[in-house]
């Protein structure tokens, strides 16, 4: 059921098989699997998963390929509601590690909000990452575009971009050496924003111009466009420069502060997992772009099939075989 | 393209960047993202994926909870015509690994087939499993139950089983113990049918009294229902068992024997690959069922983009960077 800030109290004093962080694509996937093995389950989502940013869809098999990301997670969570899973709008703060349970503390409703603290045997921290954007003193000119013709990720969107002029808006020097030349297979003609936050070593600035890639210093006033779709940018010096698509790289934010207090293993910032997605806590998995591997719609789906599964097996094993009490006659 | 007898030899000169051997969730998904990174593949069905029987997938994240199986796989081959892949119904016999290329070699047409080799650089190998089915003399009664409220997969569909009187259809010993206990979990009111073709144990039969799991030795002669429900078994000796449903568990063929020339590491029958689903071979990768894992479609799908980005990822680090050659002025 959907859970409120009237109704919730219910609820405090049951302990949930598993509670999951994140109403994205892995949470909701995990969600279902979960009640489908007759656990029950408790979603926190704290709004606006990254696919809820994404526009078009171009790679989930079984949608088709203009489906809108937020179109997904509707129906992701009408699958989670017909199951009579428990999801909450809320903001996870902590998680104590209680023993044999987990105390996870939400923060409930944006104005006049309360605390809350919900418990469970397992933990699936599904919360995934936001991608940084460019800081302009007006963001609304950057939503107006990200999503859209303005992309975040290569891996989804680098075919849109086949052979278009792209700006490639970069929060460092490393995201340029990273990136760059990976972009290139998709389209050669990359024009690389700097936005004026940070400097670029002699030796890239040889290897860009050895490529043909300029590189933009000065920083960006806004996106240029209508529509959504965005035609070039306007820099603060007043010139304009023409672009068909972008990609922006400046870095993004994991969202696992909650986790701070107990210690998981990590590598680069994200969750060390085994192939159950279980981190190196026993009782705590981590799916979708929290943990090391490839951010992808589809492959934080599966994750939350396999957390799920990990989960039941350990619960079913604990609780053993059910006999047929009744001798009923066959 | 669709390739067919008439139109295949064009492509018998072409090196594919990678075939995929099955058309099923997992193969399809691989070919979309293959095609997106702007790779050409190959697709090669036998038709017939063990997702094309499931009548209603019930789990699978961003379709309602009845899509028929062929459903899916129906718009995934739309998707992946769309993007240009090409797509032949045939059966592959045999892949020889010629160093630098695979060499695959398929039969093409039920009646008057021909063979063609197609070759490749890289090989995923999504051909699945197919379950073994209850050998009756009638196979049609079998088929027309099957995937409807006679299920393959408990973990699947046990939630449709949930404390249903229900058939647990044995190939061996070994089958019901690792299966019927767990089964329990969803429901407790199990009958088990041997079909008279393995004898159990002393210990088990113990076993499964004290569970009071009735165990039926006698053999089948056909299911009863009606409108692809299944309400019943009728034995050799003229008696029904009523029954509310049923779990087919007599294992399941893998459809790998192309790959017997190559000896790639296997654990239990599932090739081993690690966590970009890579075999003990570095250019063959193994997705879906045909892997150790969890049979699940969703995490066919999440491994065919797996699969398909290390291909990628290798291919584009050969090829290197591409200049924007032209100065276009900005």
């Amino acid at each position: 059921m959907q859970l409120s800030k009237s109704n919730f109290q219910e609820k405090l004093n049951q302990v949930y098989d598993a509670i999951v962080i994140g109403g994205g694509a892995g949470g909701l996937s995990s969600g279902i699997y979960l009640q489908r093995y007759r656990l029950n389950s408790l979603i926190i989502d704290k709004g606006k998963a990254r696919s809820f940013w994404m526009q078009e869809l171009h790679n989930y098999l079984g949608l088709p390929p203009d489906t809108p990301g937020r179109v997904l997670l509707q129906r992701g969570k009408e699958h989670y509601d017909s199951l009579n899973g428990d999801f909450l709008n809320g903001f996870v703060e902590e998680v104590i590690d209680e023993g044999e349970t987990f105390a996870v503390r939400v923060k409930v409703g944006r104005q006049n909000s309360i605390e809350a603290i919900f418990r469970a045997k397992y933990l699936i921290a599904a919360s995934g990452i936001i991608d940084y954007l460019p800081p302009l003193d007006d963001m609304r000119n950057v939503y107006q575009y990200a999503g859209y013709n303005l992309h975040v990720c290569m891996v989804c969107d680098g075919y849109e971009m086949t052979d278009k002029k792209c700006g490639f808006f970069a929060g460092s020097e490393a995201a340029i050496e990273e990136m760059v030349f990976n972009l290139s297979w998709f389209t050669p003609y990359i024009i690389i924003f700097t936005h004026g936050v940070f400097s670029v070593s002699e030796s890239l600035k040889t290897k860009l111009r050895e490529h043909g890639y300029p590189l933009i210093e000065t920083p960006i006033k806004q996106f240029l466009g209508q529509r959504h779709q965005m035609t070039g940018v306007e820099l603060a010096d007043g010139s304009v420069i023409e672009l068909e698509t972008g990609l922006i790289s400046m870095g993004s934010r994991y969202h696992n502060t909650y986790l701070k207090e107990i210690n998981l293993e990590l590598k680069g910032g994200n969750l060390v997992t085994d192939k159950m997605c279980r981190t190196s806590h026993p009782r705590i998995f981590a799916i979708g772009d929290l943990k090391v591997g490839l951010n992808q719609v589809i492959i934080a789906a599966g994750d939350g099939a396999l957390a799920a599964t990990a989960i039941w097996r350990e619960i079913r094993r604990v609780a053993g075989a059910r006999p047929w009490v009744e001798n009923l006659p066959i």
